[in-house]
């Protein structure tokens, strides 16, 4: 319990300190924080500009700086998992009722006023929490996957030979990586004239007729790993700094079109949105499940076998839809319908040498449960478009995104007191 | 003509004045230089230390510090496509023999000892020479996609049917691009066990048995574009920084398993390498040349109508294996043989929105021409490993890339004294 008025069934709680980069209207210089239900902890405020230091009482955290002149978590991130863990445990035990530090902030009016921000108060602005130098999405949804397969290749050939064996994923665009709150612009793009079918082929250009969101949870590389070498699968878990909930945006038409045969390009990479806060491994520990089973008798090769058999999270997560008639959920599932772990993505991402970096954002893809009110994309409950998709009660359909849809993503388990919160976005119409 | 000992038929001759990255034994601080035949111009050098700065003459140039505190050239690149022929132009008027400047560098002794480095006297090691956000790759070089397409589906089905409406691409690895002369560690990874064809596919852990280079082009983007809005064809000049030659190193068995259906992966994102000196936009127009012609009657979709008909470039380029007995020449081509240019590719990547950043890289794709004897990859020479490729009359053979080979990619045209050296890449053994 904190001393703050939090309850302990918020994903926000004590249990979780999820870490990322605020501003304030009379601060706004980006700079990090946790939060705390709603309320902010602004570590700039904490390490820098209080009587004493807020972390005077945490001798062995050798680089407070990383608090106090960076405007991403980079530089805390590339510290290492031993000093993630010594800093939430701290911030932790600062923020406990029964904290045997009260005279750091509890005991404190002048460092809480310096420091705490009530977000029902003052409006804190959130920015993109880490500098992303490269983004990659796997495809490890396999009820997504096999859903999508069926509906393009049939139930017999839905899955390809060698989704089985390993992560199957690509490199995404980094600079589309937006925070939730950004507006999404309906991208215009290439798609097939559907007149064209079945003589040659003629294009046009056009608003994405099939604009979709996919619901995703997304890991931050907090380690370098050397270019030529390749990371174990079993040490694989030091190189993760947090988790955040993702929308890949897809462009479903725009897609069909251009992925053969290098795979998806401007379908994809005109925006992707991530939730604000960067939820810690440690912080996850507590919901760790077991992966989906393979369908195969074919055992993984060795460098993807990973020693803990919970090596997925089983993390409540929905989507919504946000109409002028009301919020309407459309899907409720969970992250453990993964068929790989990031351990394993993060394995099989470095067997060929590739070097990851502090910063660098892995999706899991497109997380879907088994039935239809679990599904992480419209192109999966509309069946690409054939089938209506009801917004709870208020009698409005969609078979894929209109102009001024907010789309909200949401992940936690309450009774753990540990979520992402929301990822939210709103569609506005093409450009012209 | 410079008043320095260069060749006109030199690739840097006084037409290039190509930027990079330098750092020496003296200085190991990296740091933005020209080349000027064998010599390097130090521009950190040139700028702060000399008696009077060397852009003394040039007071429209008011950002020189562009070129003394930063270690990539992503600032001077941002100044844009004005202040980069600025400078380029100054810089060969004061490197030529009838310099209006000869107080500058010509006839200032001190200033020459400390700016010029004559590269044959003193070690000069060269750097990455820009911060790449974002790699993309297109596939732009038409005869490269038939042949391989003709490799794997027949003549008849080589061409897929957006080939010729759009510039094909999609996201590479931003971190594992590197300078030319680091040397390239064979991969292992995932690839199929071909006694498993025909029953249930079984991969196996194994070094790449099918390493490949890939000749290409990149140009460096030079200016930022806005998330949700579209680059014009005809202003994506604007957005061009400058061209480098490019080897995208391909894992082609590795490749073949896992690119369906989301594209390459880990055989693309362990190396590709680039030539060091980045040759300006303005240095090339002497070489602009037809693009290929489309093969369907269909007309381009107009944000992809380029107004210049000479959009691409007509650059020798060649390709030389480097084995104990020598080096060995076996393709030579033209950068003409692309069905698509850097503008139209600028114009697509940001057609549904996608931002571009000063320093994000774009390959062209694989570039070969119509004969045997001018192909881009040894995957097309060696139709895929079925035949023997003869490295000159070494009596050497090659199907695919072997442990100490050295692949030397080289551009330039001698009659302008433009060119981009060489991009050079040794291939270590794979990991154990
Ligand atoms: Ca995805
Ligand atoms: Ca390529
Ligand atoms: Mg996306
Ligand atoms: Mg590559
Ligand atoms: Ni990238």
């Amino acid at each position: 319990m904190s001393w703050l008025p939090v309850p302990s069934d918020h994903y926000f709680s004590v249990n979780n300190i999820p870490f990322g980069i605020i501003s304030t209207p009379s601060n706004p210089t980006p700079r990090p924080a946790v939060a705390i239900g709603e309320y902010v902890l602004d570590l700039q405020s904490f390490t820098s500009t209080t009587s004493v230091s807020g972390f005077s009482q945490l001798p062995e955290f050798t680089k407070p700086e990383v608090f106090t002149f960076e405007k991403t978590l980079n530089r805390f991130a590339s510290l290492g998992r031993a000093t993630h863990r010594l800093v939430r445990g701290y911030l932790q035990q600062v923020l406990s009722s029964d904290t045997p530090y009260p005279e750091i902030l509890k005991d404190n009016a002048e460092a809480q006023e310096k420091c705490l921000i009530n977000t029902n108060e003052e409006e804190v602005r959130m920015h993109l929490p880490m500098d992303i130098g490269d983004y990659t999405d796997f495809y490890a949804g396999r009820n997504h996957a096999f859903n999508v397969g069926a509906l393009f290749r049939g139930r017999e050939n839905a899955m390809q030979p060698n989704y089985e064996h390993l992560p199957v994923g690509y490199h995404g665009r980094a600079s589309s990586v937006v925070v939730s709150g950004t507006r999404v612009r309906r991208p215009r793009g290439q798609v097939m004239n559907p007149a064209s079918a079945g003589s040659e082929k003629v294009p046009v250009l056009a608003p994405c007729g099939k604009l979709d969101f996919e619901l995703e949870l997304a890991a931050f590389i907090g380690k370098d790993s050397d270019m030529g070498s390749s990371v174990g699968v079993d040490e694989a878990g030091e190189y993760l700094f947090g988790v955040v909930v993702m929308n890949d945006w897809s462009a479903r038409d725009i897609q069909a079109w251009e992925y053969i045969p290098l795979g998806p390009f401007t379908s994809k990479s005109f925006a992707t949105s991530i939730s604000s806060w960067v939820v810690l491994m440690d912080a996850l520990e507590p919901l760790r499940a077991r992966p989906l089973e393979r369908g195969t008798k074919v055992p993984l090769l060795p460098y993807l076998q990973e020693s803990n058999s919970e090596s997925v999270y089983d993390i409540p997560l929905t989507v919504s839809i946000k109409t002028p008639s009301g919020t309407h959920k459309i899907s409720q599932t969970s992250s453990s319908n993964l068929l790989f772990s990031f351990s394993q993505m993060i394995a099989h991402h470095t067997v060929t040498g590739c070097p990851l970096r502090t910063g660098d954002l892995l999706g899991t893809g497109t997380i879907s449960g088994t039935d239809t009110q679990g599904m992480g994309s419209l192109l999966e409950m509309s069946a690409n478009g054939t089938q209506k998709v009801a917004l709870g009660e208020s009698g409005e359909v969609r078979r894929f995104l209109e102009d001024g849809d907010v789309v909200v993503l949401a992940g936690g388990c309450r009774k753990v007191g540990v979520g992402f919160g929301e990822c939210v976005g709103e569609v506005l119409p093409a450009q012209k």
